[in-house]
């Protein structure tokens, strides 16, 4: 454990003078210009930028720029206050994301541990810089692993009688924790509109098929009677529309007629869990941007 | 023309002497032993052997061997007279197919051509050993290279109005040529069950989705507005229900938000080319068996 | 051919207004502000931007900006004539590359068709913009190929005891074309460092194995005495040194003990096109930049 | 570790009846006939079968039949000895593997841990079934996720100069082990020939490239200079050549200009992990059999 928070503290040691400037406009003449030019003015030297104009003609406009700015710890406010005046020239959405600020993270589990275990293993590795602030499971079986990587482990059992209770529970855990985002790692109930509302865009989870194909339960039984040649697995964020959310990454494998429901469940396994894996270290580094059902990924 | 007329007649030159044999059984032992004592007692030697038990207990049982018989041409009769007594005995659904027989074939497009023209291209090029009678068509677009080739073209304006008349005419032409596989290339219009029950397991259609994403029409429009970050096409057997006859071949591309509706269907191009050669080399290799809804691809 | 050269056309005339800038030098604070301001005071507007910093600290910047720009056809040189002086004071390599101005280019072929048939193909389809002046072949098989697209076709026997004269012949005919893309499809003749220093990452080869593993002659035949269970191709700039240019893509596929070289071969036809295919199409979309033996591909 | 050995236990319980014959002889007909017609005499049923002729007309014929024989356990000299007239008549190379008997197995490894971690995750999960008897490793740093499994875990620092001291120290504990498969999991000490000649397609290594491109030392870090587009990782059995024994399996994945050395690194990790679990899986299935310096994965 000390290592993984060794390795924690020395990446954010190393970033305290690098942020992240995400913006959403409608597309217009100059907006490089403008952001780029405030940044050199500021001291800021620009380390990767992406862009995306959904449509030149009358579309909006997105942009994700990461920079690095000696002292930047000190000048955040100086920095963001100054800005104003452009957003509001072009009537931006924005927002400034230190890379110093590490996620506050909680992981939701129920049985199948493969998706968990991945996390764990890519952040012990240094891979998924996040701060794990607690694990919440329906089950006990996580609770070792948790407690041996010095993570808070809450058992919270839950079924759809008690949803009400059960959301209350974890949305307090959650707040205590100031958590940022929620990964549902194979968490197999369903979250209400109540709890989705209060982490709009945080909270991600792990489909087990290649949606649209697959939609709801027992993706990979249905897989098997329909006989696909290639099965798969869907990150995406989570809204009120049950596996609807706007997709962040998707990956497949092949499968044959040898390959029943077991084998299907194994190979799948695999896919979930580097799909998921993926989508968290792309939103954790702040390259995803939701664009009404979509994703961008910078 | 001459040259791929060429390259057909030596490979059914070289293949006299060689068949397939495929068989469905309920499972139980023995079945292997007595289907390859018999072929050895006949004088063939098998070059290539696959299985499958859908359930070791109690389910079926699928075999395809391919094997080389000297003077096979001479006693094609004789072999399969002396086999019914083994098929009897295990209760076999089976089939024997002449690799010197290549299949008698109609391919059906409308206007996209991509899928045609891949096809006879790896025609050309040796690796479709298939005897294209006749390019049937709702436009003419494709009249030019179909008869640059020396393939029959049929022009037949349809839709759904004239579905009928049109079906009876295309019925003719196929039977006229006593066609054994109907390769739908992108062909844009609906087949009857009418049609459907003529050709059993011997039409082959490409999809532009990943089954069963986006089944019916305009898929990557619908594939654009989800936001997925893979696309697909799907090679399968037409039976009465749209879109959902038994699965040969599926394959799938990464795209991302910078692809358009426009980029979409270009990637697209390519993957359904692919997967449909692939499709269809496996079914004229007598590779595909369907199994129910399903394909064992041996 | 008529449509080819309309869809090019209309091409052209859609993309007056439109252009490149391709920019390297060494990294500093101000390069994209002082580049988009720049554009934004001359009237354009950036549609896409890519940006890489080969390393933060003291490396290479390297950009590349599509920018569209009212009037552009009248101000070309106006506009190149303003950008000096930002370019001198960043140290800037620089070009500006107008989208109008599709790219002349030479296709060489030897005796096997694929690659070539892929990229007149795709260029039918409307999806490679470029001006094919020419085919140069050491055999005759595409002559008829060429001459029903209306393609200029040159029979040039070649063996490596002749080489100067061929090349001499070859320096002449491109010559006469203004060609600037030489695309080696499939060409089986080593070409002099005399004739490469002509166009410097202006060739671009396809190499018929995954560099750097089997380079040189005969590469299926060698892996399939290695036994490696995926085949490539790549493909990559030509230089003085044989197949070690800078590597703009590859792609590979899947084999096993079952594929002997001659399957080998007829796999890799489609990794060769296909991996061909997209390189040609970044290189005349101008999204690949040659830095030292590396590509960047934007 | 319970319900690891648990799991065994019942997977060995449950296939006392399971067997695999895997054999090479030169090809003739009658040989499938044969040994079915012996498997079925002895009462024996066909599960899988899979066969390959290396070339029809006079190479070798190679066969892999899974079967289930009631009382197997009491019978396996007696069906072994009646096997030995077929075997003769046909000259074949052949062995009978009992899957009750799971393989005795040594992992190596050194500094890094994901091939290792991923073997030991999979075995958990009952994927990979093998009787993990020991550990053996130079560092000391996966001694306490060895203890926390039960595993008996060896440190024995290695170098070049104590190599043949070092050797003894692990043949020995290989010897009391009774190993019957040696897991090369990044163990990066170069074993000497009187090692390996101990257990000859025994040792399967993961090497950190798509061999034969950068065999030998550092690969990630000539793939970066050499500007490759794709990484790879190998898996093979070791032999007197470095790097270049029978290859299991390899996998790719796609990297580009922005992936510096460490990234590869990283992108490398997660290939070498799962092509190593692949091949192990393969091979502990009996599936693999090495033809001279190639593979048969059946």
């Amino acid at each position: 454990m000390t290592n993984v928070q060794d390795t924690i503290e020395m990446y954010r040691k190393q970033n305290t003078d690098k942020a992240r400037l995400l913006i959403k406009c409608p597309d217009q003449p100059g907006i490089v210009a403008a952001v780029s030019s405030f940044l050199v003015e500021n001291g800021a030297n620009i380390i990767e930028s992406s862009q995306y104009s959904a449509d030149p003609e009358g579309g909006n406009f997105f942009i994700r720029m990461e920079f690095h700015c000696p002292g930047l710890n000190l000048k955040r406010e100086e920095l963001e206050q100054s800005f104003v005046e452009i957003s509001s020239k072009f009537d931006m959405t924005y927002e400034f994301r230190y890379v110093h600020d590490i996620k506050k993270t909680a992981i939701f589990v129920s049985k199948e541990p493969h998706c968990l275990m991945e996390l764990l293993w890519e952040w012990q590795n240094g891979d998924l810089m996040m701060d794990i602030k607690c694990i919440i499971s329906n089950y006990e079986d996580s609770k070792g692993l948790a407690e041996s990587l010095g993570i808070p482990f809450y058992y919270i059992p839950a079924n759809k009688d008690i949803r009400q209770q059960v959301e209350e529970k974890q949305l307090n855990i959650l707040h205590e924790h100031g958590i940022e985002l929620i990964i549902l790692a194979r968490y197999m109930q369903i979250l209400t509109p109540h709890f989705v509302s209060h982490y709009p865009n945080q909270i991600v989870n792990i489909h087990h098929s290649f949606l649209p194909a697959f939609i709801g339960a027992r993706p990979y039984e249905r897989a098997y009677k329909r006989g696909v040649k290639l099965i798969g697995a869907t990150s995406h964020y989570v809204t009120n529309d049950l596996d609807e959310g706007p997709i962040i990454e998707q990956g497949v494998e092949r499968v044959n007629h040898r390959d029943n429901v077991e084998d299907m469940k194994r190979i799948g396994r695999n896919i979930e869990r580097s799909v998921l894996a993926r989508a968290i270290k792309w939103h954790i580094q702040d390259r995803v941007i939701v664009d009404g059902n979509k994703t961008i990924v910078f």
